[in-house]
């Protein structure tokens, strides 16, 4: 049996998607993981299935490339859109998309040529954000603490590049603070627009570039008024335009979506 | 304009594959890096660009993911076999491979359902085989050189899992004694049919497997009286059987070669 899929990427974070509307995957655990390696599969971060909602538009689960089931992806939920409108499951702009941390809602950015370069999400409240002690002996004696649905970890550095991330990423992550460990941000003002940040996530190391660890990333400086609230998150994998909305309390993420190719696999 | 293209691997050495008879490519070395990138390219150790030949059948160009080009592959030969037949460019199944370092001839094992599973390639004669001396000081004192129109060092040890690739390969790749630098095999007596072995290509480093080098170490455990002249070589990507024919003196290489997906790109 033939599966078409699509590559796509959204700051160098790279997904496999497939519209289960035209091929139903029954085991995507499995796929996910043999998909996903480089040499002898198709190569990504991991498997994405778009499909039906009965609470919005459509859905969407991720599996990484280890076969876990993430429960959001900023960064995927972009390249979604993109895909939604293009292959032409819907002519919305405003679409909702069912997460397995509920419902996202997209904004799309059509250019004249029916394309669709840029889309918008709303990823949510920022929430029990505030300062911790790392310990004195610690190089980062303090970061701020952030949840997006998931724990995130600020650090604010005068120079980001120095960071050694492979020793600093996995000491933070499972710090006795936190139990559940947490993804690590490192993150350097350039000035009140805009932001340097690399980040290690939990559970994966030092990615490209990481949706909530950019909404964390942002409302730790607006938190700290170093940035404004509309601030950019310049990252590994690209940049994107982060927006704190003072009336909702909502943090929307704008960045782009890339196509890379169209393929067909065997199964 | 679309490209339409094919990812495949023999070995775990994976390159994507084009028809120019069908798609004329004006700029491979271009779009060897371009599409060989991993998270916002197809993902590729590089591109095989498979066009007429005036000498053979067909002939092949491999461009390395850094855009240079190389001379011959003996995993991308053995899959050229397979999209040749499978594709419907040809019924034959001993083909004339015109490659940079001359023509190198496929025989191809076609299944009943005409498919090609295993190709075997011949790798010409196996020149410059000699020990040399690595110095006292060395972990490694000694070495057999081998030439497969490429050059090899071949050190046998007890126990190649036991090596440590990224400290001794590049130490050897550049030894003194090798001007224009070297491949290194780290290989494994199993018995005199199975050699387990470990390669440090000279610029590439650690690979899942090397066509020439498994050639240069059956070559060297075969003129140490060490194997047969019928003898297995696994590597981490997988395994050939070498075979080095007393009367013409050619040593000859069969393994699998595997299509992942087809693909359509846009340029």
């Amino acid at each position: 049996m033939k599966i078409k899929f699509t590559k796509m990427h959204g700051a160098g974070n790279d997904y496999i998607y497939v519209n289960t509307l035209q091929y139903p995957i029954e085991n995507p655990e499995k796929l996910a993981i043999c998909w996903s390696q480089w040499h002898t599969g198709i190569g990504s971060d991991g498997l994405v299935l778009i499909g039906p909602s009965n609470i919005g538009d459509f859905s969407m689960r991720i599996f990484n490339a280890d076969g876990s089931e993430a429960m959001m992806c900023g960064n995927a939920s972009r390249c979604i859109g993109k895909y939604l409108y293009e292959y032409g499951l819907t002519d919305k702009k405003d679409i909702a998309l069912e997460t397995k941390s509920g419902i996202k809602q997209l904004k799309l950015n059509v250019n004249s040529n029916n394309t669709v370069d840029e889309v918008t999400v709303d990823m949510g409240i920022p929430t029990n954000i505030h300062w911790v002690k790392l310990g004195e002996q610690s190089l980062y004696p303090q970061g701020i603490t952030v949840s997006m649905g998931n724990p995130h970890l600020v650090i604010f550095v005068d120079n980001v590049s120095s960071v050694n991330l492979f020793q600093a990423g996995p000491f933070l992550e499972n710090h006795p603070l936190f139990p559940d460990r947490t993804n690590v941000e490192f993150a350097q003002i350039l000035d009140e627009g805009h932001i340097r940040m690399r980040v290690w996530e939990r559970g994966s190391g030092i990615t490209q570039a990481c949706g909530t660890g950019a909404c964390a990333t942002a409302a730790a400086a607006i938190f700290t008024k170093q940035c404004t609230r509309n601030v950019k998150v310049k990252m590994d994998g690209g940049e994107l335009l982060m927006n704190w909305d003072v009336h909702t309390n909502h943090m929307t993420m704008k960045g782009s979506a890339t196509k890379v190719f169209d393929g067909e696999i065997e199964i």
